[in-house]
C-alpha cells in the first residue's frame, strides 16, 4: 500500500490517467445503498416506463461519473476506515485475523454487512456460511480498495477473469485496463497470471486500482526468480514470494499443494498429461528431487502467513484433466482427496479455503465432480475452470466451457473461472476479455435461475416484459451487453423511430407474433366470453 | 423438380454460377464410402503424422473439388435412381409411400442403408428405430437431391439452421448461399422461413441445390396469400399451399395443429404471450372465427397428403414459452398433450412425426420437457429451439441457448434448431449463420459425448493428442472451425515455424505445462523406478 505508483509512471507511461474506461454502462447510473457508514454500489437501470431495476455491481468507481479516478494514486482505501476485530487464537495455536475466525466467534464484520446488502440477505446468513466454511470472503487487509464480496453456493454464482502478461505479449497498461474492463462487464474477481517481466509492478498497479479481490498463483513468480527451472525452486523462495505478494494485498492465492509425488505416475498414460502450469512445475520438482512437494510438507507454515493477512486459499487442481479422455480419472480424484485433507488443516488455522476444479469434463461426468468435492472438502466453495464439455472447438472454448460452467454451477459450484475465445490458442485481448466475461455471466445467471435465487428472475422478467411491449431501448439496457444488443438491432433497422416500432426486421411489420399476441390479449379483454367459453370445455 | 431454374435466373441474377462457397474445409478432402450403388460422403481430415480421421459430412458436393456445380441446374437427383418400394396400405385405409410404412413392413430402403453407413450402425437398427417412431428420415420423393439422414435419439444429435428472407431484408441469392454456407459448417437440415416476396422461387432455388432435408412452415406462405390477415385464412388455402410445397420437395413441415381454441386463454396472463408466429396466427384465427383450428379439424386430410410424398410432420409448439417466466406452464403442456394425440393419428396414416419444443426454459425445468414429450408422444423425435437458459443476454442468445440445447439433447432431444447472435434483434447474416451452426455443433457433440455415442470421442481424442504433441496444424484442422482457430493462433504467433513450436503465446517458451508434462513422461520412461516407487505407497 505504501508503494508510490507515481514513481512508476515513467516505466509504465502507457497508462496515462484516464486511459482506463470510464462512465456508466448504457442506460444506467451508479446508485449507492447506505447502511450505517457503509456505501454499497449498485447499477441502477432506468426504464422508459418510469420504473428502474437495481443490479449487483462489480465495476467499482469507474462507472460512477462523479468519482475522481487517478490510476497513479489508486482507488481510495475505503476498508481501511472500517473497524477491524482483533486477531483470534485458533485451534492450531496461532492467531488468525480472518473472516473465518471472526465468523466462528459469532462476530459480524463490516465486510459481512456490506455483502449482506449486496446479496439481499441477512448479515447473519453471511456469517454462518463463512463460519461453516461453505463460503469465503477474499479480503486481504492490505487490499483496502476492494469492495467486499462472497463466494459460496448459498449466494449468487460468481465469475473470475484471468488477466496477466506473458513473456510473449502485453504490457502493464493493457493489464490495468483489462481489469477495469473485465469488472465493468461483471467479473467478481480478477486473477493476475503474469509470467513475464515486471510481475511485481504489474500486480501493484492492478491491486491499487482494483475494486474486486485479486488472486494470483505465486509459483509463477517464484519460477521467474529461478529463471524457469522447476528443480531450482525451494520452499524459502516460494515462501518469500508469498509474503511479497501478501504485503501487496493479494486476496487469494492458488497453491498446488495437492500434487503429491506419488500421484505423478498416475498421469503418465493420460492423453494430455498434466496441463496445469503449477501442477507440472510441482510434478517436475518432485521427480527431480525424489521427494515430497514442499508445498505439502510446509503447508502449516503457509497457513500461518495466510492467517495474518486473511488471504484465502484457492487449493489448485494441478492434476485437472486437460481433455475429455482424462476427465474424472485416478490422478484427478487422488489429488482431490489430498485437497480435502489440506482444507481441514487450513480451517484448523482459521484460514479460508476454496477448491479449484476442472477443466475438461463431458456433461455426464460433471455432477460427480461437485459431489466428490463437497464430500471430501467439507463443502468448501468450489471454483472451476469451465469445464469444457468437448475438446473439438478451439476458438469457441468460451462456449464449450459455458455449457459445462452453467451445469457445474447449477450443481453447486460457487465461482466460475472464465474461458475466452482465445483459450488454447493465444492470449485474450480486450474484446476477448469482454466476450469471456459476458459468456460467464450468462452461465452464472442461468445457474442462479435454476437454483431459484430470489433475485435472479427479476431481471429476466423485466427484460422479457420490455421485449413483449416493444420497449426496445429498455430491452437493450437490461441486457448483459447493451451496446452490442443495440448495435445488432441497428444493423437492419437503424432508424430511431424503429426503437419504438411494434415490429422488427425478423418478421417485418405485418407478421409479428408479438403484435398478434398483443391483439389476442386486447381481444380477450374486450370479449371475455369468447375467451372463457372454450376454456370451460377443458 | 420440373421447374426450369435457368428461366428464373434473370429475376434472381444475383445468384451467378459459382457465387456459392466451394472447396473443402481446411486440411480435409471429400471421401466416399461405397456400399453397393450408394456413395456416402465423408470429410477426411489428413493429419501431419500420416493418420487421418473420417467425419460425418453434411456439406454435399460443394466441398468436393471434383464435383460440377451449377446452381442454375441444381444438384444431381441421385435418389431418383434408387429403387423405391411400392406404397403400402395403412391402418387408416389410405396408401403410404413412407419410410415409416416400409420400416414397419420390415423393408430396408436405400435411404436406411445410406444412413447406416453414415452413422456407423446396422441398417436394421435404422429400420427398427423408424418403425418404432423413435426416429424419422425426412425425405420427400420430390427432393431427390438430398443425402438421406436420420433424426432420432439413438443416433448422433442433429442441428437445423433457419434461413429465409423477410419483408425487410435479404435476397434469393443470399439465401442459397446461406444454405450452402450452413451445411458447410455442419447443418443437418435447413428450414426456409421466408415471409417476404418470392417465397415460391426462393424455396425452389434452395431445394434444387440443397444436399440436406429442407423444412418449411406452410402457414407463412398461406398468410402471404391472404395479405397477412389471419382471419382470412381457410383450410383450402392452407391445403393448396401444402400441396404446392409438397410438389416442390419440402421434406418436413411445421404444422401448429396443437394450438386449440380453448388453449388460447391460457396465454392471456403470460409475460410474453404467444411468441410463435404460427401459434399466434392460429390463435388469432380461432378467436376471430369462434371455432376450432382448421389444422386440427382437418388433420387426417393433411396426413393423406403427407403420406403420398413422405413428408415428415414437425408438430409445431405454437404455445412455447417466450420467456423464463412462462416456461413449463399450462398453455405449453396443454398443447403438448394435443401433439401426443396428433402423433398417434399421423402414425396411423403411416406418416413420420417429430415434435417441436421450447424455447425459453431455466435449466432446472429442461429435463421435464423431454420426459413429458416422450411420455405423451410415444418417444417421437424431439426437436427443440435452444432452449435459452436465460432471457438477459440478447446478442449472445446463441450461447444462452447452447447451454439449454446441450442439456436437452443429453436428456434425449434428437435435433436442435440453432439460434444465432441476432436472435430477438435482427436477421442473421453470413457470419451469424456460421456462428450459430458452430455453436450448435458444439451443443450436439457435447450431448453425443455425454450419451456415450460410440464415435463421438474419437475426434476429441484426436484433437487433444494433437494439442499435447504440439501438432498445431492438426489441432486447427480437427477443430469445428479450422479457419478461426488458425487465425486466433496467428494473431500472437504468426510465424510459420510457430506451427511446430513446442509452446504458444499463452505461457511463452520457458513456461509451458505441456512441455514440462512431456518432460515428466520422458523422465518416467527413462527412470521407471523413481516413478513407480512412490506409487507403491498409495
Amino acid at each position: 500500500m505504501s508503494t508510490d505508483l507515481s514513481s512508476a509512471s515513467r516505466s509504465a507511461d502507457d497508462v496515462a490517467a484516464g486511459a482506463v474506461t470510464r462512465g456508466p454502462i448504457a442506460g444506467s447510473t451508479k446508485h449507492y445503498l447506505h447502511v450505517d457508514h457503509l456505501r454499497i454500489p449498485q447499477r441502477r437501470v432506468h426504464l422508459t416506463n418510469g420504473e428502474h431495476l437495481d443490479l449487483y455491481d462489480t465495476s467499482g468507481p469507474y462507472t460512477d461519473e462523479t468519482a475522481d479516478i487517478d490510476v497513479h494514486a489508486g482507488l481510495p482505501p475505503v476498508r481501511a476506515q472500517w473497524p477491524r476485530p482483533e486477531p483470534l487464537q485458533t485451534a492450531a495455536g496461532h492467531p488468525a485475523a480472518t473472516q473465518l475466525a471472526w465468523a466462528r466467534a459469532g462476530l459480524i464484520t463490516d465486510e459481512m454487512r456490506f455483502i449482506a446488502a449486496r446479496e439481499g440477505c441477512t448479515a447473519e446468513k453471511v456469517r454462518s456460511e463463512v463460519a461453516a466454511g461453505r463460503a469465503v470472503i477474499p479480503a486481504n487487509h492490505r487490499h483496502p480498495e476492494s469492495e467486499p464480496m462472497i463466494i459460496g453456493k448459498a449466494f449468487t454464482v460468481k465469475i473470475n477473469a484471468n488477466i496477466g502478461n506473458s513473456a510473449v505479449t502485453s504490457s502493464i497498461g493493457e493489464e490495468v485496463e483489462k481489469m477495469v474492463w473485465a469488472t465493468r462487464w461483471g467479473a467478481d474477481t480478477i486473477m493476475d497470471l503474469s509470467t513475464g517481466n515486471d510481475i511485481h509492478l504489474t500486480r501493484e498497479w492492478i491491486l491499487r486500482n482494483s475494486p474486486v479481490p485479486v488472486g494470483t498463483v505465486p509459483i509463477y513468480q517464484a519460477l521467474e526468480k529461478v529463471k524457469g527451472d522447476p528443480a531450482a525452486l525451494t520452499w524459502e523462495i516460494f515462501r518469500d514470494t508469498v509474503i511479497e505478494q501478501a504485503e501487496q494485498g493479494v486476496d487469494y492465492m492458488t497453491v498446488h499443494a495437492g500434487v503429491l509425488w506419488r500421484y505423478v505416475p498416475l498421469t503418465a498414460d493420460r492423453v494430455t498429461g498434466i496441463v496445469s502450469r503449477g501442477g507440472s512445475i510441482m510434478a517436475a520438482w518432485c521427480l527431480a528431487h525424489r521427494s515430497e512437494s514442499f508445498l505439502y510438507t510446509h503447508f502449516a507454515e503457509l497457513c500461518e502467513i495466510f492467517a495474518r493477512y486473511d488471504i484465502t486459499f484457492s487449493l489448485g487442481d494441478g492434476l485437472r484433466p486437460g481433455s475429455i479422455a482424462d476427465a474424472n480419472d485416478a490422478a484427478q480424484f487422488a489429488e482431490l482427496e489430498t485437497l480435502g485433507e489440506l482444507t481441514k488443516i487450513a480451517k484448523h488455522h482459521g484460514v479460508q479455503v476454496m477448491i479449484e476444479g476442472p477443466g475438461h469434463v463431458p456433461m455426464d461426468k460433471i455432477a460427480e465432480n461437485v459431489r466428490r468435492e463437497e464430500e471430501l472438502c467439507e463443502e468448501a466453495p468450489f471454483y472451476t475452470l469451465g469445464p469444457l464439455a468437448t475438446d473439438i472447438a478451439p476458438a469457441y472454448d468460451h462456449i464449450t466451457s459455458a455449457i459445462g460452467a452453467a451445469m457445474i454451477a447449477q450443481a453447486g459450484t460457487a465461482m466460475l473461472c472464465y474461458v475466452t475465445p482465445k483459450e488454447h490458442l493465444g492470449l485474450p485481448d480486450r474484446d476477448d476479455v469482454k466476450t469471456g466475461v459476458i459468456t460467464y455471466k450468462i452461465a452464472a445467471h442461468a445457474a442462479d435461475l435454476a437454483k431459484g435465487h430470489p433475485r435472479a428472475q427479476e431481471r429476466d422478467d423485466a427484460l422479457s416484459r420490455a421485449r413483449f411491449e416493444f420497449r426496445w431501448t429498455d430491452q437493450f439496457n437490461l441486457a448483459l451487453d447493451p451496446d452490442t444488443a443495440r448495435e445488432y438491432h441497428d444493423e437492419t433497422l437503424p432508424a430511431e423511430q424503429a426503437k419504438t416500432a411494434h415490429f422488427c426486421s425478423m418478421c417485418g411489420p405485418k407478421f409479428c407474433s408479438m403484435r398478434i399476441s398483443a391483439d389476442v390479449r386486447a381481444y380477450a379483454q374486450k370479449h371475455p366470453a369468447s375467451m372463457t367459453l372454450p376454456l370451460e370445455a377443458l
